[in-house]
């Protein structure tokens, strides 16, 4: 029986642990041995205590023991990708800068973990201060390809099920693209429904949390559990969060529509990638609305990349200047051209992020979800020293909407490629529920074809 | 039918207004005609706007409409005491040293509360500084009366309909004593449920928020929505708070088993106030152990007041040697108690205090509740100049204990008595389930006696 405890999903593990039938300590030992037997390998931890984790396993099962309530992970670990802080583990930044940093307090988003009684299991490896420079995880579908990034260790570690659940962040595409390259589920809500107080800001207006689980319920009830309002983040909004479970299990009252732009950069697109989405599409049929080339959508990814680079420049710049021999030439190139940036171009392009926002906030009448890629294919292979290709990403990023990336494809070479979901604006539950349509919709297809 | 809405309680008023069979707004305005009707003589508002309050409840309806998410109190309105921050309302603490006073930022709890689409009506006025020198609020059973103190407002505001909920704190006993005296629900759940980040501090030790209603569902539900875990407040605690609502609504799996103490301050209690209790005594039968004087347990009241008195000099002693004139003749006697106390004596009671918690802890093994008088009876006539005594409250405040006061007897004068329950630490659940078992065990016994 040995590790098949790591095949529970967090939404059973917790009801499981509430109701007696699993113990935390079981099954966070199960996720213990899974580690032991491929971190080597996958090199998804940059710091991890076993006994660190076990004794909140013991400890959560004590609480239940005694009559306490119990939470919503009640029991259930999680891995945080090493640019949230944690009061009581170090938060390093994948930065040789911030080498054995320890934070004073935890990220707003950590109290909420502890609040629902999950078991904080390590800090999951960063890219550098979550922009380019890859770190040495590896992908667990094959040792020789990336991840992707930024958030490289906590798409490995749930993929690897070392953790049922991890949280990630995304600026550019640093949730969808490991998820799509690990075969996750990747989460990126709604911008502002996960607060970033007390994770590490690279770009204030484009910043945002996410999660990585191997189901859609499970990412769904991580991202209720963490979701809520705080004041001391500009982005979070005070107005009630979707349930994002209540979504996932949620049957869809009509079939959904869905619509796909043909972006220029799809000709970046691997062959197998572009064939599995088209195979999606055709699936659908005429669920799927499809857009010719949108040259002003397609146009924001450039508009990202501005603001992206400037704010880069801005919060990271100073620390290269003192520190510029343990900074990668990749973010010393991100900052050399956010300071090449007029403050006009910078300017416009934060107007036409704006204007993007209110696009989409009214786009959505006509369609539950867009489909896009959620990155260029399989996962790339290690040789070629970086963790992918944001762009398919950048757009959804840029307007804040809600972004899920589903293990739906496998390519070429045996190896998950993702299907990228975005909904409306603060409707992640609906989105939710359009995923689970899909997903059930496209497994009953493949039955009638078999 | 004016009026009339503001019968309906909060739990059944959020499931009609996620629903669409109540407005947002039709409630608040509800509320705000009864502000009208009775503010002038029950004078439970230190500020009120009431286009601030309907634009709130306008938008909570706009948020539903739109099909957005609606959150566990979306568009129910609830009055906070006056030393919550509110960083859109000005908090001036009931002191004319903070006229005017306006944060910058809101109070942990405010923030639960937005996020659950709660429409913030007002702030109800506290005494100064939570501490003893009355408002001019009245009861609103008998307006020559004490509402008692120092949650003043919110327990008048509640019991005259004003605001289904109200948001309360105590040190002593300045939310179960009003709730008795206005004929309301009062719950303080466990030291550490909710944050006090954002709220005034005159004692550290033993300042905790609790909550007013008019049903018991309703105070249960406001407190699961603010209860949360903050790192900045040193009393709150990383595990999951039990669901009060659940709690509330559960059946008990077998009788509960409540313990009485035969205290001596209960030669204070006023005949009324002694023999409805000894009543309710009866009542239970031998589902009550009365327990002989318990010398230990009656001295903690004591221990209470040297804390109390200590941490007031500490914290409000200095803004009183600069704003002497400003400052009530009873908070001065306090900082001068206080001041009078070594150090020895004050390490002393802190230690007799945590003695106390770890006796309460285990203590709860034998039985579900203990069962108090909430105050010396009906409340007293405004001419006595004083909100009335906290020594019933004292103990279990110390103690951190969960206290409850439930609307169950009727004075001499027709005025309303609460009886208290106090509960096991961090089982506030329970606590509420006992109280839903009591009142409906003697509801039954009454339509027998009939």
């Amino acid at each position: 029986m040995k590790g098949d405890l790591t095949l529970i999903p967090a939404v059973q593990a917790a009801e499981a642990i509430r109701t007696g039938q699993l113990t935390s300590e079981a099954y966070v030992k199960a996720c213990l041995e899974r580690i032991d037997a491929s971190e080597d390998t996958v090199r998804a931890w940059a710091w991890l205590d076993k006994e660190h984790a076990l004794e909140q396993a013991r400890e959560a099962d004590r609480i239940r023991r005694a009559g306490y309530a119990t939470g919503a992970l009640h029991g259930v670990p999680v891995g945080i990708k090493d640019i949230v802080d944690t009061a009581d583990m170090p938060t390093q930044l994948g930065s040789a800068i911030f080498q054995n940093r320890q934070p004073d307090s935890a990220a707003r988003l950590i109290e909420r973990l502890r609040d629902a009684g999950a078991v904080i299991m390590g800090k999951t490896k960063t890219t550098e201060l979550a922009y380019l420079h890859p770190t040495d995880t590896t992908n667990p579908h094959a040792p020789d390809r990336t991840p992707g990034g930024s958030s490289s260790g906590s798409a490995a570690a749930v993929a690897a099920r070392h953790v049922p659940l991890a949280v990630g962040t995304q600026t550019g595409g640093s949730v969808i693209r490991p998820a799509s390259f690990c075969g996750t589920y990747g989460f990126k809500p709604t911008r502002g429904v996960i607060s970033r107080s007390g994770v590490y800001q690279t770009s204030g207006a484009l910043d945002q949390v996410g999660v990585f689980a191997n189901s859609l319920e499970d990412a769904a009830l991580l991202t209720e559990v963490i979701g809520c309002y705080d004041q001391t983040d500009p982005a979070s909004f005070a107005r009630p969060r979707p349930s994002m479970l209540a979504g996932a299990q949620a049957e869809v009252p009509v079939e959904p529509e869905i619509a796909w732009f043909d972006m220029p950069f799809h000709d970046r697109l691997d062959p197998d990638a572009a064939e599995g989405l088209e195979q999606v599409i055709a699936a659908l049929g005429d669920r799927v609305e499809r857009f010719p080339t949108a040259p002003q959508l397609a146009g924001l990814a450039d508009v990202h990349t501005i603001i992206y680079d400037v704010e880069i420049a801005q919060n990271i710049g100073p620390l290269a200047d003192t520190h510029g021999d343990r900074v990668s030439p990749e973010m010393r190139q991100a900052i050399a051209r956010g300071r090449a940036i007029s403050a006009d171009q910078y300017e416009d392009a934060l107007a036409v992020k704006a204007s993007a926002d209110a696009f989409f906030a009214s786009h959505f009448n006509d369609f539950d979800a867009i489909m896009a890629p959620s990155a260029s294919g399989q996962a790339l292979p290690l040789s070629a020293g970086q963790t992918g290709d944001a762009v398919y990403c950048k757009i959804w990023t840029l307007a804040g909407l809600p972004c899920l990336s589903l293990p739906l494809l496998v390519g070429a070479e045996g190896l998950p490629i993702g299907v990228q979901l975005i909904g409306a604006v603060e409707l992640d539950d609906r989105l939710m529920r359009t995923a689970a349509w899909m997903q059930r919709f496209l497994a009953s297809g493949n039955e009638e074809g078999a």
